[in-house]
């Protein structure tokens, strides 16, 4: 079930009702850090439900491209959906929260691979961040038949530029020290003056500014950055 | 507000509190059809609420790209923009529906840019029809550093090609009579076998299907087609 991209009023009816008919209550969460989509849901927190944290293993000290990264998550995905199962074979219900939209990006679409051949799922979809982020900033980024791009600012210089350059409207996600890059690439493609940095959009202390303003200095894991592409205007 | 793309139950906690507390109910609809957006929210609509039904005048009968077209439709929105303006001078508080996210390719934008200068405004993000349909049929796109594209049925055979290639996922909005045409551009990319197609996603008789599956007869306007890139799985 999709938590929304922060506040907690962007939960949906049905993802509320979700929580409290679980049995058991997964989520993902980084070492040492507060799980984000528990403190969504906190409010409506089944009583005497199971709490089941699903721990990533691997932070930033191994580079995802190397094997031992892939195989590291592959192992804790599979031991996710084991655990998940336990409770499943017992007859329990698990809802497993999401940020934002599960399909968007999210990793229950992982432990969703691996389970929903076996046991009856339903996936229920969230407010996602890019939703979050341009509705806090005010900007609306396409219309009519406008394309529209999600990029990661993980793209190369080159291949960043081509595509910003080719798109209507775009969104930016991993900025984190992909900020200097990500800017240059913008002012290539001739849309860094519109470009707008949003970070923790819908959480408190969200943050929205031109990206002109923004100093290089690397951005916090819930960061985007919105690139509008509006301009004929009905 | 976002209500979300069909689904009374994928309104948010944030919308349902917005209607209970407006004066005043704003909706988009077409001529001579029962507005969708004020069907998702029937089961919160506030009694004595003031109905404001925002009839679109130009249907499909005039060309998009005619001058007329788009003088008729700007007209429209600053005729639309007056009305709510009006409620607003009065001390009111207006509550403008729009399906899915509304600033997500919706109506409301268009409303949003006249009248944010002058009056406070909030934009209630919405759960998008991309998220309620793929997580409908149960298929994540997306991934890790995927790159995602929103690409409108109505571009033309060669460009919609080069960019089903370009992408990693996309999805296709506008499907319409564009069925034939969407149908050879993912053939020519290679990604016709995997598409889905999706009608009415997450609401009463929504359709799912294998887009091989479904005739070339003109698709209905709630209706997309998704394209997963996901390919390597950890
Ligand atoms: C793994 S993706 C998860 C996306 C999520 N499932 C969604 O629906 O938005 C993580 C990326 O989402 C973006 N993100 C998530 N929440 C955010 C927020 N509240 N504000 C800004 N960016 C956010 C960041 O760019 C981050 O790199
Ligand atoms: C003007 S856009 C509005 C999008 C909306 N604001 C949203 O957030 O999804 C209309 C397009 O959205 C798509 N659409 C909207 N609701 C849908 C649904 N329930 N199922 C399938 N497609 C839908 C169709 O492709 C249609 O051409």
């Amino acid at each position: 079930m999709g938590t929304g991209p922060g506040d907690p009023e962007l939960l949906t009816l049905k993802a509320v009702r979700a929580i409290l008919d679980a049995d058991v209550v997964a989520h993902f969460l980084k070492r040492g850090r507060p799980g984000n989509a528990r403190a969504i849901v906190a409010p409506h927190w089944p009583e005497n439900a199971i709490e089941l944290p699903l721990e990533y293993p691997v932070t930033t000290e191994v580079h995802r491209h190397e094997q031992s990264y892939k195989s590291q998550i592959a192992a804790f995905f599979d031991d996710a959906a084991l655990h998940i199962a336990h409770h499943l074979d017992q007859g329990k219900t698990v809802a497993v929260l999401s940020e934002g939209d599960p399909f968007f990006y999210g990793s229950y679409m992982h432990v969703h691979v691996r389970l929903a051949p076996a046991y009856p799922t339903e996936v229920i979809a969230g407010v996602t961040s890019l939703s979050g982020c341009w509705s806090q900033a005010g900007v609306p980024l396409m219309q009519g038949d406008d394309i529209f791009t999600v990029l990661p600012g993980t793209l190369d210089l080159k291949d960043l530029q081509a595509r910003l350059g080719s798109t209507d409207s775009a969104v930016i996600m991993k900025v984190g020290r992909n900020l200097p890059k990500i800017r240059e690439a913008l002012k290539a493609a001739g849309k860094f003056d519109s470009a707008i940095y949003v970070e923790r959009g819908t959480m408190d202390n969200a943050v929205v500014m031109p990206l002109k303003d923004r100093d290089d200095s690397p951005a916090p894991y819930f960061s985007q950055i919105l690139v509008p592409g509006w301009k004929a205007r009905p």
